[in-house]
Protein backbone atom coordinates (compact mmCIF):
# COMPACT_ATOMS: atom_id res chain seq x y z
CA UNK A 1 0.00 0.00 0.00
CA UNK A 2 2.09 2.62 -1.13
CA UNK A 3 0.67 6.36 -2.02
CA UNK A 4 2.70 8.84 -3.11
CA UNK A 5 0.18 11.42 -4.23
CA UNK A 6 -1.84 11.52 -0.84
CA UNK A 7 1.29 10.91 1.59
CA UNK A 8 1.05 13.07 4.34
CA UNK A 9 3.69 15.21 5.42
CA UNK A 10 3.05 18.21 8.11
CA UNK A 11 4.85 21.40 8.79
CA UNK A 12 4.08 23.00 12.04
CA UNK A 13 5.13 26.05 10.42
CA UNK A 14 2.85 26.07 7.29
CA UNK A 15 -0.13 25.31 7.95
CA UNK A 16 -1.93 24.04 4.44
CA UNK A 17 -4.92 26.17 5.12
CA UNK A 18 -5.78 29.43 7.11
CA UNK A 19 -8.69 31.13 7.93
CA UNK A 20 -9.22 33.99 10.18
CA UNK A 21 -12.45 34.52 11.97
CA UNK A 22 -14.72 36.25 14.88
CA UNK A 23 -17.02 34.70 16.89
CA UNK A 24 -20.09 36.55 18.22
CA UNK A 25 -21.65 35.72 20.85
CA UNK A 26 -24.54 37.09 23.22
CA UNK A 27 -26.23 35.21 25.48
CA UNK A 28 -30.44 34.93 26.08
CA UNK A 29 -31.52 36.57 28.82
CA UNK A 30 -35.39 35.96 28.73
CA UNK A 31 -36.07 38.93 26.36
CA UNK A 32 -33.76 39.45 23.75
CA UNK A 33 -34.81 36.66 21.33
CA UNK A 34 -33.87 38.96 18.06
CA UNK A 35 -30.60 40.00 19.28
CA UNK A 36 -29.45 36.06 21.18
CA UNK A 37 -27.25 34.01 19.39
CA UNK A 38 -26.73 31.50 22.18
CA UNK A 39 -28.59 30.00 25.43
CA UNK A 40 -27.77 28.55 28.56
CA UNK A 41 -28.90 24.89 28.80
CA UNK A 42 -27.81 25.47 33.08
CA UNK A 43 -27.20 28.39 35.11
CA UNK A 44 -24.08 29.09 37.10
CA UNK A 45 -23.32 26.64 40.25
CA UNK A 46 -22.57 28.35 43.59
CA UNK A 47 -18.85 26.36 43.04
CA UNK A 48 -16.69 29.36 43.25
CA UNK A 49 -17.06 32.85 41.70
CA UNK A 50 -16.51 32.09 38.03
CA UNK A 51 -19.97 30.76 36.72
CA UNK A 52 -18.85 27.10 37.21
CA UNK A 53 -21.17 24.55 35.22
CA UNK A 54 -22.93 27.07 33.44
CA UNK A 55 -23.02 25.26 30.24
CA UNK A 56 -24.41 27.58 26.99
CA UNK A 57 -25.33 26.60 23.12
CA UNK A 58 -24.59 28.73 20.54
CA UNK A 59 -25.38 29.25 16.87
CA UNK A 60 -23.40 32.26 16.45
CA UNK A 61 -22.22 34.19 13.71
CA UNK A 62 -18.04 34.17 12.03
CA UNK A 63 -17.33 37.26 10.63
CA UNK A 64 -14.15 39.04 8.69
CA UNK A 65 -13.63 42.09 11.07
CA UNK A 66 -14.70 42.52 14.48
CA UNK A 67 -17.98 43.93 13.88
CA UNK A 68 -21.12 42.22 14.84
CA UNK A 69 -23.05 42.93 12.38
CA UNK A 70 -20.89 42.45 9.37
CA UNK A 71 -22.14 39.73 7.17
CA UNK A 72 -21.11 36.30 8.20
CA UNK A 73 -19.21 34.35 6.24
CA UNK A 74 -20.17 30.80 8.64
CA UNK A 75 -21.75 30.07 11.68
CA UNK A 76 -20.55 28.60 14.82
CA UNK A 77 -22.75 25.91 16.27
CA UNK A 78 -22.25 24.07 19.64
CA UNK A 79 -21.30 24.67 22.99
CA UNK A 80 -19.47 26.22 26.18
CA UNK A 81 -19.23 25.72 29.87
CA UNK A 82 -16.87 27.96 32.19
CA UNK A 83 -15.42 25.09 34.52
CA UNK A 84 -13.00 26.92 37.29
CA UNK A 85 -13.30 27.56 41.05
CA UNK A 86 -11.12 30.67 41.12
CA UNK A 87 -11.28 32.46 37.54
CA UNK A 88 -12.99 32.33 34.12
CA UNK A 89 -12.03 29.49 32.20
CA UNK A 90 -13.91 27.37 29.78
CA UNK A 91 -14.62 24.44 27.25
CA UNK A 92 -15.81 24.42 24.02
CA UNK A 93 -16.83 22.01 21.21
CA UNK A 94 -18.33 23.02 18.26
CA UNK A 95 -18.69 23.01 13.99
CA UNK A 96 -17.81 26.09 11.94
CA UNK A 97 -20.46 25.55 9.08
CA UNK A 98 -19.47 27.11 5.64
CA UNK A 99 -21.97 27.99 2.53
CA UNK A 100 -20.45 30.49 0.54
CA UNK A 101 -18.75 31.07 -3.21
CA UNK A 102 -15.51 32.10 -1.60
CA UNK A 103 -15.06 29.76 1.69
CA UNK A 104 -16.58 26.32 0.06
CA UNK A 105 -19.02 24.42 1.52
CA UNK A 106 -18.59 22.07 4.56
CA UNK A 107 -17.75 21.50 8.11
CA UNK A 108 -14.59 22.34 10.35
CA UNK A 109 -15.42 20.45 14.05
CA UNK A 110 -13.38 21.62 17.21
CA UNK A 111 -12.94 20.93 20.54
CA UNK A 112 -10.58 21.97 23.42
CA UNK A 113 -9.70 24.08 26.49
CA UNK A 114 -10.41 27.82 26.31
CA UNK A 115 -7.86 28.82 29.03
CA UNK A 116 -9.13 32.50 29.26
CA UNK A 117 -5.93 33.34 31.71
CA UNK A 118 -4.06 33.49 28.63
CA UNK A 119 -3.45 35.82 26.10
CA UNK A 120 -4.11 33.03 23.77
CA UNK A 121 -5.24 29.37 23.99
CA UNK A 122 -4.83 26.32 21.36
CA UNK A 123 -7.46 24.37 20.84
CA UNK A 124 -7.82 20.99 18.41
CA UNK A 125 -9.65 20.84 15.33
CA UNK A 126 -10.38 17.33 14.96
CA UNK A 127 -12.06 16.65 11.52
CA UNK A 128 -13.82 18.47 8.59
CA UNK A 129 -15.87 17.61 6.22
CA UNK A 130 -17.22 18.79 2.36
CA UNK A 131 -14.21 21.43 0.98
CA UNK A 132 -12.57 20.42 4.50
CA UNK A 133 -12.63 16.80 4.01
CA UNK A 134 -10.64 14.80 6.97
CA UNK A 135 -9.03 18.13 8.31
CA UNK A 136 -6.93 18.54 11.03
CA UNK A 137 -5.44 21.17 13.00
CA UNK A 138 -5.26 24.03 15.72
CA UNK A 139 -7.52 27.03 16.54
CA UNK A 140 -5.83 29.84 18.41
CA UNK A 141 -8.33 31.90 20.44
CA UNK A 142 -7.27 35.79 21.44
CA UNK A 143 -10.61 37.46 23.56
CA UNK A 144 -10.82 40.55 21.38
CA UNK A 145 -13.55 41.82 23.64
CA UNK A 146 -15.22 40.47 26.68
CA UNK A 147 -18.67 42.44 28.42
CA UNK A 148 -19.53 38.68 30.03
CA UNK A 149 -23.07 37.09 28.92
CA UNK A 150 -23.92 40.50 27.23
CA UNK A 151 -21.79 40.09 24.62
CA UNK A 152 -18.22 38.65 23.69
CA UNK A 153 -15.76 37.89 20.75
CA UNK A 154 -13.52 36.20 19.88
CA UNK A 155 -10.74 35.99 17.29
CA UNK A 156 -10.21 32.49 16.05
CA UNK A 157 -7.02 31.55 13.92
CA UNK A 158 -7.98 28.00 11.91
CA UNK A 159 -4.79 26.69 11.00
CA UNK A 160 -5.04 23.44 9.25
CA UNK A 161 -1.81 20.88 9.03
CA UNK A 162 -3.54 18.47 7.17
CA UNK A 163 -5.53 18.94 3.98
CA UNK A 164 -6.79 16.37 1.16
CA UNK B 1 11.71 7.42 9.68
CA UNK B 2 10.18 5.95 7.01
CA UNK B 3 7.65 3.10 7.21
CA UNK B 4 6.29 1.85 3.36
CA UNK B 5 3.47 -0.98 5.34
CA UNK B 6 1.62 1.69 7.14
CA UNK B 7 2.33 4.82 4.96
CA UNK B 8 -1.50 6.29 4.95
CA UNK B 9 -2.55 7.44 1.82
CA UNK B 10 -6.67 8.64 1.57
CA UNK B 11 -8.67 8.25 -1.48
CA UNK B 12 -12.26 10.31 -0.91
CA UNK B 13 -13.82 7.74 -3.57
CA UNK B 14 -13.04 4.57 -1.56
CA UNK B 15 -13.72 4.40 2.30
CA UNK B 16 -11.50 1.43 3.91
CA UNK B 17 -14.10 0.71 5.50
CA UNK B 18 -17.88 1.31 5.65
CA UNK B 19 -20.95 0.61 8.03
CA UNK B 20 -24.54 1.98 7.34
CA UNK B 21 -26.43 1.62 10.14
CA UNK B 22 -29.71 2.68 11.70
CA UNK B 23 -29.82 4.96 15.18
CA UNK B 24 -33.47 4.85 16.74
CA UNK B 25 -34.19 7.26 19.35
CA UNK B 26 -37.06 7.62 21.86
CA UNK B 27 -37.24 10.43 24.33
CA UNK B 28 -38.13 10.10 28.49
CA UNK B 29 -41.20 11.09 28.84
CA UNK B 30 -41.60 10.94 32.52
CA UNK B 31 -44.07 7.44 32.19
CA UNK B 32 -41.83 5.13 29.11
CA UNK B 33 -38.94 4.30 31.17
CA UNK B 34 -38.90 0.39 29.34
CA UNK B 35 -38.60 2.23 25.92
CA UNK B 36 -37.08 5.04 26.29
CA UNK B 37 -33.62 5.46 25.00
CA UNK B 38 -32.77 8.91 26.12
CA UNK B 39 -33.39 11.26 28.28
CA UNK B 40 -33.24 15.21 28.60
CA UNK B 41 -30.69 16.99 30.41
CA UNK B 42 -32.76 20.36 29.61
CA UNK B 43 -35.69 21.67 28.43
CA UNK B 44 -35.68 23.79 25.36
CA UNK B 45 -35.38 27.85 26.68
CA UNK B 46 -37.78 30.24 25.12
CA UNK B 47 -35.19 31.17 22.47
CA UNK B 48 -37.10 30.62 19.15
CA UNK B 49 -39.69 27.88 18.28
CA UNK B 50 -36.86 24.96 17.74
CA UNK B 51 -35.86 23.62 20.74
CA UNK B 52 -33.12 25.74 21.28
CA UNK B 53 -30.70 24.38 24.11
CA UNK B 54 -32.65 21.14 25.18
CA UNK B 55 -30.00 18.70 25.85
CA UNK B 56 -30.40 15.25 25.16
CA UNK B 57 -28.20 12.12 26.74
CA UNK B 58 -29.16 8.91 24.90
CA UNK B 59 -27.96 5.14 24.69
CA UNK B 60 -29.43 4.17 21.96
CA UNK B 61 -29.55 0.63 19.51
CA UNK B 62 -28.13 0.82 16.02
CA UNK B 63 -29.71 -1.92 14.26
CA UNK B 64 -29.14 -2.70 9.89
CA UNK B 65 -32.34 -2.32 8.74
CA UNK B 66 -35.37 0.12 9.87
CA UNK B 67 -36.77 -1.56 12.50
CA UNK B 68 -37.11 -0.19 15.54
CA UNK B 69 -37.28 -3.69 17.61
CA UNK B 70 -34.47 -5.48 15.17
CA UNK B 71 -31.37 -6.67 17.32
CA UNK B 72 -29.05 -4.00 17.93
CA UNK B 73 -25.55 -4.41 16.35
CA UNK B 74 -23.99 -1.77 18.24
CA UNK B 75 -25.22 0.64 20.68
CA UNK B 76 -24.66 4.77 20.18
CA UNK B 77 -23.84 6.51 23.43
CA UNK B 78 -23.74 10.48 23.52
CA UNK B 79 -25.45 13.60 23.46
CA UNK B 80 -27.23 15.66 21.22
CA UNK B 81 -29.09 19.24 21.34
CA UNK B 82 -31.01 21.60 19.48
CA UNK B 83 -29.38 24.78 18.16
CA UNK B 84 -31.12 26.89 15.98
CA UNK B 85 -33.87 29.57 16.27
CA UNK B 86 -35.76 29.69 13.09
CA UNK B 87 -35.57 25.79 12.59
CA UNK B 88 -34.85 22.74 13.62
CA UNK B 89 -30.72 22.07 13.48
CA UNK B 90 -28.97 19.58 15.95
CA UNK B 91 -25.30 18.93 17.01
CA UNK B 92 -24.08 15.58 18.04
CA UNK B 93 -21.53 14.00 19.61
CA UNK B 94 -21.38 10.46 20.58
CA UNK B 95 -19.78 6.99 20.63
CA UNK B 96 -20.88 3.87 18.94
CA UNK B 97 -19.93 0.32 21.00
CA UNK B 98 -19.46 -2.60 18.75
CA UNK B 99 -19.19 -6.01 20.50
CA UNK B 100 -19.94 -9.03 18.30
CA UNK B 101 -18.34 -11.48 15.70
CA UNK B 102 -19.89 -9.70 12.93
CA UNK B 103 -18.88 -6.28 13.84
CA UNK B 104 -16.36 -6.72 15.81
CA UNK B 105 -15.28 -5.42 19.19
CA UNK B 106 -14.58 -1.64 19.86
CA UNK B 107 -15.47 1.66 18.89
CA UNK B 108 -16.01 4.70 16.66
CA UNK B 109 -16.16 8.36 17.90
CA UNK B 110 -18.45 10.77 16.31
CA UNK B 111 -18.90 14.73 16.72
CA UNK B 112 -20.21 17.16 14.37
CA UNK B 113 -23.44 19.61 13.16
CA UNK B 114 -26.49 17.77 12.32
CA UNK B 115 -28.07 20.06 9.76
CA UNK B 116 -31.68 18.54 9.65
CA UNK B 117 -32.55 21.63 6.76
CA UNK B 118 -29.94 19.31 4.37
CA UNK B 119 -31.10 16.25 3.11
CA UNK B 120 -28.02 14.68 3.91
CA UNK B 121 -25.53 16.03 6.33
CA UNK B 122 -21.71 14.89 6.98
CA UNK B 123 -20.31 14.99 10.79
CA UNK B 124 -16.41 13.35 11.63
CA UNK B 125 -15.48 10.52 12.49
CA UNK B 126 -12.90 11.90 15.09
CA UNK B 127 -11.27 8.43 16.56
CA UNK B 128 -11.76 4.65 16.96
CA UNK B 129 -10.54 1.48 19.08
CA UNK B 130 -10.39 -1.69 19.48
CA UNK B 131 -10.96 -3.40 16.03
CA UNK B 132 -11.45 0.55 15.02
CA UNK B 133 -7.66 1.65 16.13
CA UNK B 134 -7.18 5.17 15.51
CA UNK B 135 -10.29 5.25 12.59
CA UNK B 136 -11.52 8.63 11.05
CA UNK B 137 -13.87 9.26 8.41
CA UNK B 138 -17.33 11.28 7.98
CA UNK B 139 -20.62 10.11 9.11
CA UNK B 140 -23.21 11.10 6.84
CA UNK B 141 -27.07 11.55 8.17
CA UNK B 142 -29.99 10.91 6.71
CA UNK B 143 -33.18 11.72 8.28
CA UNK B 144 -35.46 8.31 8.01
CA UNK B 145 -38.16 9.39 10.50
CA UNK B 146 -38.68 12.13 12.54
CA UNK B 147 -41.81 11.89 15.04
CA UNK B 148 -40.01 14.92 17.15
CA UNK B 149 -39.71 13.50 20.83
CA UNK B 150 -41.71 10.57 20.29
CA UNK B 151 -39.54 8.88 17.83
CA UNK B 152 -37.09 9.77 15.82
CA UNK B 153 -34.73 7.51 12.82
CA UNK B 154 -31.66 7.99 11.40
CA UNK B 155 -29.54 6.30 8.84
CA UNK B 156 -26.19 6.98 9.19
CA UNK B 157 -23.24 6.29 6.62
CA UNK B 158 -19.94 5.79 8.55
CA UNK B 159 -17.20 5.57 5.60
CA UNK B 160 -13.28 5.97 7.64
CA UNK B 161 -10.53 6.64 5.59
CA UNK B 162 -8.06 5.98 7.85
CA UNK B 163 -7.60 1.99 8.65
CA UNK B 164 -5.15 0.79 10.76
CA UNK C 1 4.29 16.53 -2.10
CA UNK C 2 6.49 14.06 -1.29
CA UNK C 3 7.84 14.61 2.15
CA UNK C 4 9.65 11.15 4.16
CA UNK C 5 10.75 13.38 6.93
CA UNK C 6 7.23 13.48 7.83
CA UNK C 7 5.56 10.28 6.72
CA UNK C 8 3.46 8.97 9.09
CA UNK C 9 3.84 5.48 10.29
CA UNK C 10 1.92 4.34 12.76
CA UNK C 11 2.71 0.88 14.82
CA UNK C 12 -0.15 -0.52 17.65
CA UNK C 13 2.53 -1.86 19.66
CA UNK C 14 4.67 1.47 20.14
CA UNK C 15 3.05 4.56 20.95
CA UNK C 16 5.49 7.40 20.54
CA UNK C 17 4.74 9.20 23.57
CA UNK C 18 2.89 7.51 26.90
CA UNK C 19 1.87 9.12 29.91
CA UNK C 20 -0.10 7.33 33.14
CA UNK C 21 -1.68 9.69 35.45
CA UNK C 22 -4.50 9.61 37.83
CA UNK C 23 -7.61 11.42 37.39
CA UNK C 24 -9.49 12.46 40.55
CA UNK C 25 -12.74 13.70 41.05
CA UNK C 26 -14.66 15.36 43.98
CA UNK C 27 -18.50 15.96 42.94
CA UNK C 28 -19.92 19.67 44.50
CA UNK C 29 -22.62 18.69 47.58
CA UNK C 30 -23.42 22.36 47.86
CA UNK C 31 -21.32 22.90 51.20
CA UNK C 32 -17.80 21.07 50.08
CA UNK C 33 -16.60 24.25 48.05
CA UNK C 34 -13.22 24.25 49.27
CA UNK C 35 -12.51 20.36 48.47
CA UNK C 36 -14.87 19.77 45.25
CA UNK C 37 -13.64 19.83 41.70
CA UNK C 38 -16.59 19.00 39.84
CA UNK C 39 -20.11 20.27 39.97
CA UNK C 40 -23.37 18.94 38.18
CA UNK C 41 -25.34 20.99 35.34
CA UNK C 42 -27.84 18.71 36.00
CA UNK C 43 -28.68 16.09 38.29
CA UNK C 44 -29.95 12.24 37.48
CA UNK C 45 -33.48 11.57 35.71
CA UNK C 46 -36.09 9.02 37.08
CA UNK C 47 -34.70 6.78 34.02
CA UNK C 48 -33.59 3.58 35.31
CA UNK C 49 -31.48 3.57 38.92
CA UNK C 50 -28.52 4.85 37.39
CA UNK C 51 -28.05 8.03 37.14
CA UNK C 52 -29.34 8.40 33.32
CA UNK C 53 -28.51 12.14 32.02
CA UNK C 54 -26.59 13.67 35.40
CA UNK C 55 -24.09 15.32 33.71
CA UNK C 56 -20.99 17.11 35.45
CA UNK C 57 -18.18 19.44 34.58
CA UNK C 58 -14.58 18.97 36.26
CA UNK C 59 -11.51 21.04 36.71
CA UNK C 60 -9.91 17.84 37.65
CA UNK C 61 -6.48 17.42 39.30
CA UNK C 62 -4.02 15.22 37.44
CA UNK C 63 -1.20 13.17 39.49
CA UNK C 64 1.29 10.95 39.22
CA UNK C 65 0.47 8.22 41.93
CA UNK C 66 -3.11 6.97 43.71
CA UNK C 67 -3.00 9.92 45.84
CA UNK C 68 -5.44 12.40 45.85
CA UNK C 69 -3.09 15.61 47.77
CA UNK C 70 -0.15 14.58 45.79
CA UNK C 71 0.85 17.52 43.60
CA UNK C 72 -0.80 17.80 40.13
CA UNK C 73 0.89 17.57 37.03
CA UNK C 74 -1.54 18.61 34.57
CA UNK C 75 -5.68 19.71 35.47
CA UNK C 76 -8.33 17.57 33.47
CA UNK C 77 -10.99 20.01 32.17
CA UNK C 78 -14.28 18.62 30.83
CA UNK C 79 -17.03 16.97 31.48
CA UNK C 80 -18.54 13.60 32.20
CA UNK C 81 -22.85 11.96 32.00
CA UNK C 82 -24.00 8.98 33.05
CA UNK C 83 -26.25 7.09 29.90
CA UNK C 84 -27.25 4.02 30.85
CA UNK C 85 -30.65 2.55 32.32
CA UNK C 86 -29.29 -0.86 33.74
CA UNK C 87 -26.10 -0.31 35.12
CA UNK C 88 -23.39 2.60 35.77
CA UNK C 89 -22.32 3.64 32.58
CA UNK C 90 -20.31 7.68 31.00
CA UNK C 91 -19.34 9.47 28.61
CA UNK C 92 -16.36 11.61 28.81
CA UNK C 93 -15.03 14.83 26.55
CA UNK C 94 -12.12 16.35 28.22
CA UNK C 95 -8.55 18.31 28.02
CA UNK C 96 -5.69 17.05 29.83
CA UNK C 97 -3.89 21.26 30.51
CA UNK C 98 -0.19 20.49 31.21
CA UNK C 99 2.08 23.38 32.43
CA UNK C 100 5.55 22.15 33.50
CA UNK C 101 9.09 21.72 32.96
CA UNK C 102 8.65 18.05 33.21
CA UNK C 103 5.86 17.31 31.09
CA UNK C 104 5.76 20.29 28.89
CA UNK C 105 3.28 22.54 27.73
CA UNK C 106 0.16 22.03 25.90
CA UNK C 107 -3.01 20.13 26.16
CA UNK C 108 -4.56 16.31 24.83
CA UNK C 109 -7.84 16.39 23.49
CA UNK C 110 -10.02 13.25 24.58
CA UNK C 111 -13.70 11.80 24.03
CA UNK C 112 -15.30 8.36 24.33
CA UNK C 113 -17.21 5.81 26.21
CA UNK C 114 -16.39 5.28 29.46
CA UNK C 115 -18.13 1.51 29.27
CA UNK C 116 -17.90 1.72 33.71
CA UNK C 117 -18.88 -2.21 33.19
CA UNK C 118 -15.74 -3.52 31.40
CA UNK C 119 -12.47 -3.49 33.60
CA UNK C 120 -10.67 -1.27 31.23
CA UNK C 121 -12.12 0.95 28.51
CA UNK C 122 -10.70 2.66 25.92
CA UNK C 123 -11.66 6.99 24.66
CA UNK C 124 -9.95 8.51 21.97
CA UNK C 125 -7.14 11.10 22.01
CA UNK C 126 -8.39 13.19 18.92
CA UNK C 127 -6.23 16.09 18.69
CA UNK C 128 -3.18 17.78 20.85
CA UNK C 129 -1.54 21.26 20.98
CA UNK C 130 1.99 22.60 22.23
CA UNK C 131 4.20 19.94 23.01
CA UNK C 132 1.63 17.62 21.69
CA UNK C 133 0.79 18.88 18.48
CA UNK C 134 -1.50 17.35 16.29
CA UNK C 135 -1.48 14.47 18.61
CA UNK C 136 -3.58 11.07 18.26
CA UNK C 137 -4.06 8.24 20.59
CA UNK C 138 -5.74 5.88 22.49
CA UNK C 139 -6.52 6.85 26.45
CA UNK C 140 -6.95 3.39 28.11
CA UNK C 141 -9.38 4.32 31.87
CA UNK C 142 -9.13 1.79 34.78
CA UNK C 143 -11.28 2.58 37.55
CA UNK C 144 -9.09 2.58 40.75
CA UNK C 145 -11.48 3.68 43.26
CA UNK C 146 -15.32 4.76 42.97
CA UNK C 147 -17.07 5.55 46.46
CA UNK C 148 -19.77 7.53 43.68
CA UNK C 149 -19.89 11.29 44.29
CA UNK C 150 -18.22 11.75 46.85
CA UNK C 151 -15.31 10.52 45.46
CA UNK C 152 -13.48 8.48 42.18
CA UNK C 153 -10.22 7.80 41.23
CA UNK C 154 -9.30 6.66 37.08
CA UNK C 155 -6.08 5.56 36.38
CA UNK C 156 -5.79 7.25 32.67
CA UNK C 157 -3.00 5.39 30.25
CA UNK C 158 -2.19 7.73 27.53
CA UNK C 159 -0.95 6.13 24.69
CA UNK C 160 -0.09 8.61 21.78
CA UNK C 161 0.35 6.63 18.08
CA UNK C 162 0.94 10.43 16.45
CA UNK C 163 3.77 12.35 17.36
CA UNK C 164 5.07 15.35 15.47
Amino acid sequence: QIGFAHTKTISKDKPCKRLVLYYHDILFNGTNVSNATSAAVANQTALGDYKFAMFVVFDDPMTEDHHLLSKPVARAQGFYFYDMKKEYNAWFAYTLVFDSTEYGQGTINIMGADLMGQETRDLSVVGGTGDFFMARGIATFTTDTFQGDAYFRLEMDIKLFECY
